[in-house]
């Protein structure tokens, strides 16, 4: 084995899965390819790329352009996905997605279990 | 917001997904639910789980029984997955996956993409 | 390279360290060797062993078994750590670890940081 | 619970520190000051910060300035730490750390040690 490539390995970075994200991606009404493609723009995040085109989303994974775009549209009518715009101190203004609204909602999905959990406890 | 979900979500395991999977997974000739399938097995083998069943899968996933019983068939015809067997002291036979041959395409791939481009310098 | 040896590389688990407790343990009156151990602890509770004894951590960590006791008990002192009994059905008691009051902690000094820049805003 | 915190907590990246290196430090000759050292300079290089400073380095650890310059000249000098230069195209230089030593320095220690486990197993 080479060990330019093992270096190469060694030294990537990870994206980092809660396993709470993972168990219930379904609840939030997601299937597996806009799980990926919020996989594909945390890894953008990560590596300071704000705002990754529906063209790179379609080169690294399965779907088409438009496929790529109609999934990023869906995410955000699903409010699991949204964008921000900033103004820079020249003026001009960028933009950027977050996952803020994703772990929104899964952190209200859990609350609510948490909720009918300990009614029920009571009874 | 409730301390007992803001405590399960900072002690809940992440999955780590390395970034060279997360770009070159269509390379391996892998799609989105395949890929979410592999970590769903990463998962469960990082929780002392070797052998997630379709049925725990099919609850998990968008998919049916049937349709996850045929993804890990192919996973396993692409030779990303494997079964091995274990005969433990009281001579029962236990099943677990493994990733091997997924981690070991991908090396396989990044190493000839290497050698190419060591190739092209050369030129 | 040995390929044997990269597979054990790439199979590994990796302990996920928070930015916001690499970026605040000395504000929790940690030092380095502490927050080391934690992070031992952290290793054997996500291998599914919840009660690493000294012995073993000394083996693992450039401290004596009598340092790594007093380490421990200073951890419970400062409440960063603490110890759980169970129950189980057979009747006999066991013992874990918990990480809780880490998480606790760096959670309320965080949220009094966010108050006070709060109230200094509103100034 | 403060929402504010709590998506600064979900929305933070994580460390993502290789298990063998937390079993295998010592065997360095690293002690824990030195590891959570790199760990800093990982979490550095992660956020795009490739050169960060001792100064730097001391406001987030127990120790001062000196006690962060000499730490960083011990790990380059047991090789497991380096700097490179870099020169752009306007001819400005720019130093980086990288950890390729460490991390070559450690697998050439477990591939050691399964040289000398194949040779016990054929006797």
């Amino acid at each position: 084995m080479d060990k330019k490539v093992f270096m190469q390995w060694v030294q990537q970075r990870h994206v980092s899965i809660p396993q709470l994200l993972l168990a219930h991606y379904t609840d939030l009404r997601m299937d597996e390819q806009e799980l990926v493609m919020l996989l594909h723009i945390q890894s953008s995040l990560d590596k300071g790329d704000a705002f990754p085109t529906p063209e790179h989303l379609s080169t690294r994974m399965t779907l088409s352009l438009d496929e790529c775009t109609s999934i990023l549209g869906q995410l955000i009518k699903k409010r699991l996905l949204s964008l921000e715009s900033h103004l820079n101190e020249e003026g001009i203004v960028s933009e950027s997605y977050t996952l803020e609204p994703l772990w929104s909602s899964l952190i209200t999905l859990l609350s609510r279990w948490d909720e009918k959990e300990a009614k029920a406890d009571q009874k």
